[in-house]
């Protein structure tokens, strides 16, 4: 058709936000004018540190769920039992361990099936399961760690519970009593509990995976899902810098998550497209991708983590912030345990609000900006050295500073985790 | 944290949004103001009727494809044979004939492996399989029409093969020779000829798969893939009001794609989010989800379907519009086939333009707005005679044209398919 004139309307068009993004700053929401309700939800839906008598959310009602006490126990035979790989072989979700969980869902067996632990095996899918084709699918992500104490511990796995059922709600997939999942996980663990690593730099990563296995080929609610999970233990999910840092790759033109999407909820459709964009910015010797929003540049999520930033603020204090839950970032259970913990420390102001690339850019040239680093389970804490954006590189002084944030949150995670101390984010299971 | 005085603030930037949208329609791009080079890029891959002398996009060496000369058959025993169901059972998707094709491709092994089809069977999938949990998935659809004259057609495989190698190529997923893999399907119909219901309401589906089966949890480039292909005879993708036409829900709050995303590649992460709105759309009365974009309400697709819109044109005349591909819609053979076919009557005028809600109110009150309908493999073609946008139902005339071009294209269409007129977009296979 008239391709010419299109790119040239085109043209104008892109030339005139250039010259007016000062402008366009205010209005960040304007592709999602309607939002406001969703996101209020979801704010309150994500909202960090509920009142202790709030209940979970999302609720379901406790006897559609499949229940702990039908567990069935199948164990491998001996000659079954892997080998346990050496500590520095490990590297991230590689091996598994010798059993799996599996649950069954199939609507027109009333539902939830009895859950059962087996010997670990190949999942026998039918090749028009609709997880295969439409992407009908979730996961979560959480470790159990072997402490001082030689005490196998999970940590808020209660979270990763709500977390999944919300994703479920989002997916068409069944919901599920956290509890009963927690208990079935806990004694998974427990038979597998010689794979939890006897060391404090590596531990047992566990996978709870929900899809859908329907084999029709129709877009909707599959009436029949598999909910699986394996454990693989694990060390460094990759490979920073020789000091620890990673640099990051901020690029405008891709985009993880947008306003209606499925940002805010761990579901394979926000993984499988930025696999190409984390591939560019390793070809150009960064680590990850920093994720960025809107046209004035906020600042998301890095590769899978949430991010922090720390700073002097206009009030001369240390301020260690991260972005608010708007619906966009994955409400993280390490981002929200650094949150929890740092806002009793009486030498730091927490917050949670909007962090633009002009900020830190402006930040760091007046000397203020601190550290930024990443959080997450699979990682727990990756500090940031270098930003590539807009052809430049900008070198982040997080590894410069003599006590640095990133290390005190680190160790403070990691002493609740390896039982160093008592916390109640902590649960000892064997 | 301050969370009452965030929803406020977002409170105050919503109102403002609403009150200004007549404002933010020329800069609906704000979002990603950058994204000027990809969308260019994309206009240009995308674009419609390219010259005979253009090479086809992508390109890959062929010395890396798998070859069609090293297919290896195992053909189904008799008794592994299924019964085929009768023509009013078939529905969408949910019997599959009796073989399949599958090709391995192994990074380690040098890539691609010999391509085989063998008798039907379920997947044998290791459950860490990048697949399951991070949607590294992509699929296609397309058909294969038994004629008037018994002969089996396919409808321009070759634009589903460049496609495919887009997405594969968006997913880092291996790319392939898109002609190797039409000789191998055309192969496997031939095997499963019997399968091609002898009908022209029905035909068989052919679905191309790819999916990322390295079994490791890092979120990068999968290491080995499948290309898997099932057949499925089929009729009516859904069911229609008793007139034939659906109607169709546009929720503002709901967005399938955004810039920076992958809208315009047939992957599965544009499906699986889109679940819970069509569970919604339906439970509200609706058949299909209109999905819109920006502040101004454009229409991007329906359902799994491109688009289009009849209308009488300032100028007076009859036009044919559907959207532009803008990076956010999907590149239908379909669509792409009826602007090519619709172009060359002469008492029609076809045009690729932004269409907005606004819009279509707007010529609807005023008489102009003629027909609505979708358009896919799937569905062929599907009148739509209702919308419901912002608590109102919008009625739409399509049914009530006395020669409406939603039953032209369709004819024009299905005598190509099934042979009624020979044309170059059918490819007699066998």
């Amino acid at each position: 058709m008239n391709g010419y004139i299109k790119r040239n309307a085109f043209k104008v068009l892109v030339k005139w936000i250039f010259e007016n993004q000062h402008k366009l700053q205010t209005i960040r929401w304007c592709s999602s004018s309607l939002r406001y309700k969703e996101l209020e939800d979801s704010v309150q839906a994500d909202h960090v540190a509920p009142s202790p008598t709030q209940k979970p959310h999302p609720q379901i009602t406790p006897e559609i769920s499949f229940k702990y006490e039908d567990l069935q126990v199948r164990l491998a035979a001996p000659y079954q039992l892997t080998p346990k790989p050496e500590a520095k072989e490990l590297g991230f979700g590689k091996y598994f361990t010798d059993h799996m969980l599996k649950i069954y869902y199939h609507k027109e067996l009333g539902g939830w099936q009895k859950p059962e632990i087996m010997p670990f095996e190949n999942l026998n899918i039918h090749p028009a399961a609709k997880a295969l084709h439409y992407a009908i699918q979730l996961f979560e992500g959480l470790k159990a760690y072997r402490g001082v104490d030689d005490k196998i511990r999970l940590f808020r796995p209660e979270l990763n519970m709500e977390r999944m059922n919300l994703a479920a709600q989002r997916s068409g997939l069944p919901m599920f009593d956290g509890e009963e999942l927690v208990q079935c996980i806990k004694r998974l663990v427990q038979i597998d509990q010689e794979w939890v690593p006897h060391s404090e730099t590596s531990t047992l990563y566990i996978r709870p995976t929900l899809i859908g296995i329907e084999p029709t080929f129709g877009i909707m609610t599959p009436e029949s899902a598999l909910l699986f999970v394996i454990l693989s233990p694990v060390s460094a999910y990759y490979k920073a810098s020789s000091d620890g840092a990673v640099s990051i790759f901020a690029d405008p033109n891709v985009v993880r998550a947008f306003p209606g999407g499925v940002g805010n909820r761990k579901v394979g459709s926000n993984y499988g497209p930025t696999i190409e964009a984390t591939a560019r910015a390793a070809k150009l010797g960064h680590h990850q991708v920093l994720w960025l929003f809107g046209p004035d540049h906020q600042l998301t999520e890095v590769g899978a983590m949430n991010i922090f930033m720390v700073h002097i603020n206009d009030q001369g204090d240390k301020q260690l912030s991260t972005p608010p839950l708007n619906g966009l970032i994955l409400p993280g259970v390490t981002r929200r345990s650094i949150i929890e913990l740092a806002s009793q420390w009486e030498d730091i102001v927490v917050r949670e609000e909007v962090i633009t690339m002009e900020r830190v850019i402006q930040l760091n040239q007046q000397g203020r900006l601190l550290e930024m680093f990443g959080a997450g389970t699979a990682v727990i804490i990756s500090p940031i050295s270098r930003v590539g954006f807009l052809e430049q590189n900008i070198d982040i002084p997080t590894m410069k500073q003599s006590n640095p944030v990133f290390q005190r949150v680190k160790d403070t995670l990691l002493a609740i985790q390896y039982g160093h101390v008592e916390h109640p984010y902590a649960k000892v299971i064997s």
